[in-house]
């Protein structure tokens, strides 16, 4: 399709980046905001992040291709509910919210069919539009979650745009982003914050340990304190997963306190040296100058092949730099395109979707037949 | 006394820099230096670190009015008491061992009357001579744990060569040192190896929890897996304090997975922003612009009263620019003269001196009649 008209619902620091990356890469034939702070909607337009404000989600959504709700996490899915009972039978609604099987399961299997879940790993320590930056997506995973209902070309559509403003796609099923979620970035948060409650109550001597704090102290605690009604939100919508993520953690402290006890040098020389193995390849960096392979997928043109095929490279974490439906040879055959880099990641890709059951075939670009 | 002629024992990333710093400063009369290791005091030479080096622990500190022992902690004890052994009366013995109970603990009450135990708040993620550079201690706190016994022209030698090295001396009693390090320090350490351990092994959906780390959890668990042999030793010599740090985080994780289970929005929120507070406390600099007050201590010439006057200020956060020590009236009698920024230090200084049963005065420097 040509450009879609985009809407966005909440225009804060993470709706107002969406737009003015959008607009950066000219990716969208128009873009209305909604905001219920009027003197937000104000700002919004001033600073050129959307085209056009309306007065309500229902005057901004409706004749739109896309919409994103980015509203806190506590009244995504309603708004979402909102946008999909206002605009027609081939407008993609999504959102960025932290917390992804709430979202998922409020809504209908119907509604699934053209709801996408999204979460952008990227943000900003200070809210509001005023902070928004078109730069905010780049290079940044952004999760989405589709589902069995999900259409296969708006799946399409969500990637495509995505890419577009500079994040890199991966699909994820909601459960296993929630849980992952609540390990990398929920838990931290509340560890954080915990230590610095600690450091402030511990006070030996009278000397307060907060106070005695070095910069890497500073450094392992920067996120504590951030947005307290934000956070709280966000932990308590993923509670489930952060309590067990929490527990998770204590037990391995006590054991590691169990092995301080006893002086177990072998078990503490290993666990540190475990995690340099572990911090190595958390800096693995996709590689930028491998050769593009483009993997070609035969599949039915029916609803939940793309999000089998879609989830299963996201957990193989294959990056997929393109993906393009095509018409197929048989009648509601259909061929799916994707453009990944270098050869591991295509024989990757390969292994998955033969898994999968389905036929494919994979070239280099350039030496194309 | 005039400059100071320094022995430096190990010369790795602190001990090279220690060295580069006094010869920055030009506060040393001579700096002499010994490894272990041949090639590392060859090193050493070619780098200027030191003017010279020895063969032996014994040659490098004979002749020396101050030895610092920059070496593992597990050892630091049995160089110390060598040095000691090694050198006359006058001899002021010093290390940088991250753990000071033990260290004190393992001297004898004679020995203690020259070792007073030191920690500065710095270090590089790469360890060797090479890595050494002269601004490492730049505006770092540095604990120094006088005891009882510690001579006063002893303590005022070490506060002002570590003054002129950059740093910011800090008395502090060696079992708060332990704890308050175990909390700042050894417990993210633990913390942040443990998470990388735990994403590591967290993999919903085949999906590796770690490969789909943010920036933020990269940033939180940076200093994961740094030299585990080293960090071992840390952890083991403050063993029972980092116990009982990993014990007390422990249980307040645990209260907030309650928390977060029950769905206990308010307490939650209180959590956060009380960290909040604790992260704007923890950023306060000294005042820089303060202007000066001298504060001038009648006291006894005797060992014990510089510990506890140093310490007492040291436990009250007062920073000392200046310490000097100064013939009083009387027999016996001394004055022990301070600089500290700003009219509030100024007030917290004299009622911790008061308190301590001293006559104190204070005036402003520049208005001193």
């Amino acid at each position: 399709m040509s450009d879609p008209r985009v809407a966005i619902v909440g225009i804060g620091v993470m709706g107002g980046s969406l737009g003015l990356a959008l607009r950066r890469a000219g990716a969208a034939a128009g873009i209305v905001g909604f905001d219920p702070d009027p003197a937000c909607r104000q700002t919004a337009v001033r600073m050129g992040v959307v085209d056009d404000v309306a007065d309500t989600l229902e005057d901004a959504v409706s004749g739109a291709d896309v919409v994103v709700i980015a509203a806190p996490v506590g009244v995504t899915a309603e708004l979402a509910r909102r946008a999909l009972a206002g605009t027609g039978e081939d407008c993609l609604v999504s959102d960025i919210a932290s917390s992804k099987a709430g979202v998922m399961g409020a809504l209908n299997a119907t509604e699934r069919e053209r709801f996408i879940g999204g979460h952008p790993i990227c943000g900003s320590e200070r809210g509001g539009v005023e902070h928004a930056r078109a730069e905010m997506f780049d290079g940044a995973t952004y999760f989405l979650t589709p589902a069995p209902e999900t259409r296969p070309d708006l799946y399409e559509r969500l990637h495509g745009l995505v890419t577009r403003i500079g994040a890199r796609p991966s699909a994820i099923d909601a459960d296993a982003h929630d849980r992952i979620l609540a390990l990398v970035s929920h838990l931290p948060h509340v560890i954080a914050s915990t230590l610095i409650q600690q450091a402030a109550s511990t006070t030996p001597g009278g000397r307060e340990a907060l106070r005695s704090a070095g910069p890497s102290f500073a450094d392992l605690t920067r996120v504590a304190g951030a947005n307290p009604p934000l956070w709280a939100d966000i932990l308590l919508a993923n509670a489930d997963a952060v309590a067990e993520a929490i527990d998770d953690h204590v037990a391995r402290l006590s054991d590691v306190a169990h092995l301080v006890r006893s002086g177990d040098r072998a078990a503490i020389h290993d666990l540190i040296a475990n995690a340099a193995d572990g911090r190595a390849r958390l800096r693995e960096a996709p590689d930028a100058l491998a050769e593009p392979w483009r993997v070609v997928v035969d599949m039915p043109n029916r609803p939940g092949v793309i999000s089998q095929v879609a989830t299963a490279l996201g957990h193989a974490h294959v990056n997929i730099e393109d993906l393009q439906l095509r018409s197929g040879a048989g009648l509601n055959q259909g061929e799916l395109s994707l453009v990944v880099s270098g050869e591991r990641a295509m024989r990757t890709a390969v292994n998955c979707v033969e898994r999968l059951g389905f036929v494919v075939r994979a070239q280099r670009i350039g030496l194309e037949g």
